[in-house]
């Protein structure tokens, strides 16, 4: 019989997003009433901004021409928008980026387990704890790890705590590692690392010969004007980084998909007979053989970001989520509740209150409150007593939530 | 150092269409003022149909909007377009498939590299010769094949020919294999199979318990109404396989990019402990842990080519090209050469002429007529001494070629 990857069966449960799904759609199925806030899953709400549909109208019009149809394009995205990536989000900051090494894809999801496909199975890898759950589950899928605890902790990978202690940022590994994810602004916690911190790490891996991927889907919610918005503001990143971007959060591309990927030339790797190999080779060999680029239209709606009318339009966006954050944040803490993050990012990393663990506060305010969040420990053990309040959604509905919580958690 | 995935380093030279784009690109700046003529990688070239392009434009409009934006999707699909998939596509023509057996994706050729990611490292997998290079390569690059050897065979694999001999349908193995790659209608031959060959194909891989991947990506083109389109005309075949499809060639997605894969309920596969495991859930885990999902704008299209305007013009757009592989056929079969293929499917095959070999006469045609085609041997080791043609171009560009043809064929 025809034998499938039993790494599977090592996955633990559903991935968290699905798991969340199951119960609120039981809660609902016996509350058909309920008007459930969503601020769990991390998706926006706002329209699409005007510069990127009237983009994609143009496109959709050429399309409709001989001449202007395009059939396959390139698989690492069109050389119009990688140069304009390349110059806006780095060289305008003073990284050193072309545009060759900018891959275009349809999500930093993607990217962020396709990468594995590149890596050699021998690689000690190092995750923070919490942790953005694709990591891992990417990482269990391909066999990287042995079998999970009753933490759910997976043999094999390296867990940096990242708590209230270290301001949520992990500290350096004492042991060799060989790759390591990093996140920031951080998903789940909301956290942020300064130059120095990002250095740190830069510093490590040159010294341990490690790589770092880097993902940067937030970094537009940034608004101190001090932090690193890409690792490559830190010098020698280039030889030990690779980084993930994303249209998903700051134009509100979830729906419409659109992402892409750093890989610096020269970012050397080694293979088991011990050759060292150039990633960005390897990167693009994927790409081509297993990719066939994002549709062109979308290439376009992402071009228009970089417009002056564009980028307007996403600065309002993101002022608008920062300004739900703020909302969220004042209204746990003026409910008693000690919160993090939401100053640099669009997710409050909230204390659950004495007596309830992730999931019991999450089944308490789907109940109490129907709003939803998400457990803190679906995002690894360190998540536990902890939980996610996700700043994408309207203003009314923020401050609906933020009502029914005051009221849920001040008198119960 | 990060190790980095050596089973790349065995790949051998590029990917086929990257490698003729280069030999291209160097004929083109030796000689700008050769007008080319591309009938080699097999991309459409008409317009998109108006029903996609208004079904887009609404869509757009939508997402302009918070009541119609559309955020993060079902990573399987929006369930209006599975329907409309399982349907059309399976139901009509009397195929138990259900919408929850569609996976809408990005493209064929990633879900037919992906669907590695679910399938053990031990078993023995069948591939036609020649064959579609991305289901070789993308074993190679997974690990699961040994070295190349001088005619660019990998070690591991078990290469099916099929040559005008057999009709250029492979034998039924009388090895036992667990995974048979088969495209029909065929890329690179253009050959198709009959019911009672499919029959054949399903009977040998439910006695060995094995798993058919059957990519039917060019079934829009078949003529002959005996002739099946999907493999699940087929009695048994929900058992045994799984079939991907695309909108790329029939709807002309190429650069718009949907494409879906059916996975029906009950298709089991073992693990390397002996544990039977549904292959479905493998799939729904694996695309909703690695994938976001096609644009919804991207989806709405699709669903269009269903409407009664839409499939009016799939239906002519592959009648175009059709009547341009017949322009092929006659006009090759008029310069003495022996062709094949090019009358249930948007490829003509063709046997190169005495004394030159499949490059050989590659190079020919690009010097000699300014035409690009693509050379059989870049599909495998049996294809040498073959040449394929594509159908896809405007009527001008395909008779302007096959007018230069001739002269360079008939009077070089």
């Amino acid at each position: 019989m025809v034998q499938v990857n039993g790494n599977y069966l090592k996955l633990k449960a559903g991935y968290l997003f699905p798991e969340i799904a199951r119960r609120v759609r039981a809660f609902s199925d016996a509350n058909p009433s309920a008007a459930l806030i969503r601020l769990g899953i991390g998706d926006v709400t706002e329209p699409l901004p005007q510069a990127c549909r009237a983009a994609m109208k143009i496109a959709i019009d050429e399309m409709g021409t001989r001449d202007g149809f395009r059939g396959y394009g390139p698989e690492q995205g069109y050389q119009w928008l990688r140069e304009k990536i390349a110059s806006n989000d780095f060289q305008a900051r003073g990284c050193q980026i072309s545009a060759e090494e900018i891959f275009v894809s349809d999500g930093s999801k993607c990217d962020s387990s396709n990468i594995l496909d590149i890596l050699g199975p021998e690689n000690r890898i190092a995750v923070t704890d919490p942790v953005y759950p694709v990591y891992v589950d990417s990482n269990v899928m391909a066999g990287r790890t042995g079998e999970a605890d009753e933490l759910g902790r997976y043999g094999g990978l390296s867990y940096l705590p990242i708590t209230a202690a270290n301001g949520f940022t992990a500290e350096i590994p004492t042991e060799k590692v060989d790759l390591i994810y990093l996140c920031f602004p951080n998903n789940p916690t909301g956290a942020v690392a300064s130059k120095a911190q990002l250095k740190a790490w830069v510093d490590y891996a040159r010294a341990n010969e490690a790589l770092i991927l880097f993902d940067a889907a937030y970094e537009a919610f940034i608004q101190d004007p001090e932090l690193p918005h890409s690792i490559y503001e830190i010098e020698g990143a280039r030889e030990c980084a690779i980084e993930f971007r994303s249209f998903s959060k700051n134009a509100g591309f979830t729906g419409t998909r659109c992402a892409f990927t750093v890989v610096p030339r020269g970012l050397m790797g080694k293979a088991i007979n011990g050759e060292k190999v150039e990633i960005w080779g390897l990167w693009n060999r994927r790409q081509c053989t297993k990719f066939n680029g994002v549709s062109y239209i979308v290439q376009r709606a992402a071009e228009a970001v970089y417009s002056s009318e564009g980028a307007a339009e996403v600065k309002a966006l993101v002022a608008f989520y920062m300004e739900n954050a703020a909302i969220i944040r004042n209204a746990l803490s003026a409910a008693g509740l000690q919160v993090y993050g939401g100053e640099q990012a669009p997710y409050v990393w909230i204390k659950t209150p004495e007596g309830l663990d992730s999931w019991g506060f999450f089944d308490n305010l789907l109940s109490g409150a129907n709003v939803v969040g998400t457990p803190g420990s679906g995002f690894g053990a360190a998540g536990e007593g902890y939980f996610r309040l996700s700043a994408f959604n309207s203003r009314a509905n923020v401050e609906e939530a933020m009502a029914r919580l005051k009221k849920l958690l001040i008198s119960p």
